[in-house]
């Protein structure tokens, strides 16, 4: 198991973890198998998305917070109701395939660890299988 | 494939499967790997979420039911499109991580399964997968 | 790594893959093991659910557009910002289990790739692991 560590510094920020994924890929030197990605946080979540123009990911954030407000009326009386409700709509793990010893991911497809709750120290474990 | 079986008893339920998902695991003997868990059911789901404070379910359920009220408009004539559609939103698999012979979540994290058409006799299938 | 070629013919459709999925566990003579797919497109989804009344996808696809509407106001000019948003809620990758040979889903369920910015030429891969 390999564990990417993330600091967020907002209470909504949306960071990308592509390369370390990348790079986790390319050290276990399976060459066709697959990758989960896992997030032990319940006010995070994990999202593959667009990694080109940055108002997508501005967009999903916003449209999740109309959804969700973050001053909505919860029974949760820490004040991040929102976030968790966040996180169950995103999810907490992805699953990736590894195909000739590289990730599948498509030519605008990014990995991001999304805080819903932040600042905080989080971190993402990852297991690869080789088929 | 191990089987967990599930009597809800309510229409809108979240029932905590985590001890039963473990166990599969001791059971196994893998020590790395992972597991994979799949809900056969259309109107149910699956979640990863707070198992401390019972009222992040509560709201869980309560926005689910604002973002997609029992009594809207469809065109799904059996009563429970709403069921189908939170479904949906949630999903209806999960991927977790075993390292060193234990099922990896995080301190708050526990595995739900999501009723939202019930009462109802349920089933939950786990795949458990060595690496 | 098998891949299975899409076309969609309408701005947002839900276009049942069940079958190609099934063919490719056959013939990868797979006993025990599981399924991942994963949808390399950032407009589009994964989704199992409803497979006979048809009304089931109509539902589903109409609360999408009531909760992230096509006409919102979003910073992505490209005009397909709800399609990231849709997306983004369904998610891009599934699991399922393979047990005796066969893809395990429910009496009810079909696996659909789901278009939010068509027409256009898809594809979607398919990894399966053996246990």
């Amino acid at each position: 198991m390999k564990i990417i560590e993330i600091e967020t510094r907002r209470r909504v920020e949306f960071i990308e973890i592509t390369a370390s994924v990348k790079k986790a890929v390319k050290e276990s030197k399976i060459k066709e198998g697959i990758c989960v990605i896992f997030s032990p946080h319940t006010t995070a979540g994990l999202l593959i998305n667009e990694n080109a123009d940055p108002s997508v990911r501005k967009d999903i954030i916003s449209q999740l917070e109309k959804l969700v407000p973050r001053d909505g009326r919860y029974s949760h009386l820490e004040g991040n109701a929102d976030a968790h409700i966040k996180s169950s709509l995103l999810g907490n793990s992805l699953n990736l395939i590894i195909h000739e010893g590289e990730l599948i991911l498509g030519t605008w497809q990014g990995i991001y660890f999304c805080e819903f709750d932040g600042p905080r120290k989080r971190k993402v474990y990852l297991k690869l299988i080789s088929d």
